[in-house]
């Protein structure tokens, strides 16, 4: 799939998103108003939706109803802005700005700013749980793989690492044990969504996982690449916040270049990891593609 | 049932509680130690176990099997572990110590206690859903209650109204309101969770939330009156917090002694709920008895 195509399949796959995150997580009135006005802030009108867009995009080369997958696509969403949300506060990586805004702590306050992290996590499980449409099964099913992937063994768990690391000189290892926990677990939960609901079998679900944790991985370090050769303007947060927290990053072990071609191994691994599928999967290679070459 | 015989069942199932929770977060290697050194800090050695307590006692009054009520026992007690943790921080209401010992952000760091707040949070969830001795239906049933128990419309939602009104005098049925989302929510889960698991007909979980709710209030009221009353050794926290904190509470509303003939009349109300239930409700009798009369 040509890059171009892939940009307008992410935009129009975004807006999807959007709508039904706006859907989930209306305007009301006080004295709720606070807390879904700050959720709000926090959710709509950015971001790139990568990992409900990966959910949409699994469910539909395996030929599964996409619109049973928005639901779900979106849950993943609400804990990725969580996590963000309590990743930005003073006590965490102490970011003041998010995609180009004030963080939520810095627009409402400390303590809105845990309460509405604690909220959308919260949140995320009721969505799964309540689903209309959804068989009792897949979803205890999709509450578990979520709850796993974000969870001690997962992204807490990575976070935990990355605040123990913090100031310290860590190894290759610790840094890829780190970023499968803190990065690929939830992208590799968004392609294991989207299998759990288009009936993989047990052995595509094994492949998909390996695409996933792969493209998990690369997204993490071309992440840390952007950090340090990006601008403000367009990777939305001050360059390389990495480095000012003294944090360990690909590009701080390996140099950019050698990071670079760790990210194409990394991505080769995956596209391999496809391969045994009997599906079209040109369309997860083309999202595979972009997250290799984003700008930002 | 005499308050004695009441005391040695809460403490007989408090010990039940204590060694479940003990299984479910056990003592784990770097780099996972520091996560669940500091969830166990927060989770064992101390509490009453009111919630997990209240769903072992409704399963069994219902005829239901309290082993399969363990684990989602447990799911309430760690959900109301990781809101006691995020409430005291210093964003939220700035406790130092809870249950005579340093809280979690005190004895570790904030960053480590809104983690530890947040696995607790997310493993709640994950351990309802990878109950292997309920079927998933039920499993679902447990998880979209507890979500909105303890989301925007319960306990969260209590919490972003208790940081709205500090330093506000708020009337009586904002307090109400408050206290139905921020502490009653999650007691009612607790009664309702009994009542899930022992297959009660919808009527029966009619009863049986409207019991929860109304004790749920009782519990709060005799806090607020226990806040002002009872001294730093019994109560394991400093003084009249709540004053310190500019909040308002039923005592500083109502006096001491309308607060408690408020109490009494809700304790009423939840007995009388109770009377149309085709079973001995005695130890549910027992325990809004202990709650109502509890001295600390």
């Amino acid at each position: 799939m040509m890059i171009t195509d892939i940009a307008h399949y992410l935009q129009t796959q975004g807006q999807i998103i959007e709508q039904e995150l706006d859907r989930l997580v209306p305007l009301r009135h006080a004295p709720y108003q606070q807390l879904f006005d700050s959720a709000r802030y926090a959710l709509l009108g950015g971001g790139k939706r990568l990992r409900p867009i990966l959910t949409l995009t699994t469910t539909r080369i395996l030929k599964g109803d996409p619109h049973l997958a928005l639901i779900p696509a979106c849950a993943l969403e609400l804990i990725h802005t969580y996590s963000m949300i309590h990743d930005d506060l003073p006590c965490m990586d102490d970011d003041d700005y998010r995609r180009g805004k004030p963080t939520v702590h810095k627009k409402h306050s400390e303590g809105h700013a845990v309460l509405t992290g604690d909220f959308l996590l919260t949140y995320a499980f009721e969505i799964l749980a309540t689903h209309h449409h959804l068989n009792a099964e897949k979803k205890s099913q999709l509450i578990a793989t979520l709850a796993y992937r974000s969870g001690s063994d997962g992204m807490i768990g990575g976070q935990v690492m990355d605040l123990e690391y913090e100031g310290k000189k860590v190894s290759l290892d610790q840094l890829r044990l780190l970023h499968r926990h803190k990065t690929a677990a939830l992208i590799t939960a968004s392609i294991e969504f989207g299998g759990i609901i288009a009936n993989a079998t047990p052995v595509q679900l094994d492949h998909l996982r390996q695409f996933g944790e792969a493209i998990g991985l690369v997204f993490q370090i071309i992440d840390d690449i952007l950090d340090v050769t990006s601008s403000h303007t367009k990777h939305g947060k001050a360059i390389a916040s990495d480095i000012l927290n003294e944090k360990s990053t690909y590009v701080s072990l390996l140099g950019i270049e050698q990071a670079q071609v760790y990210a194409q191994n990394l991505y080769n691994q995956a596209i391999q990891s496809l391969k045994s599928l009997p599906y079209d999967t040109s369309l997860l290679i083309g999202l595979a593609d972009f997250i290799l070459e984003r700008k930002h």
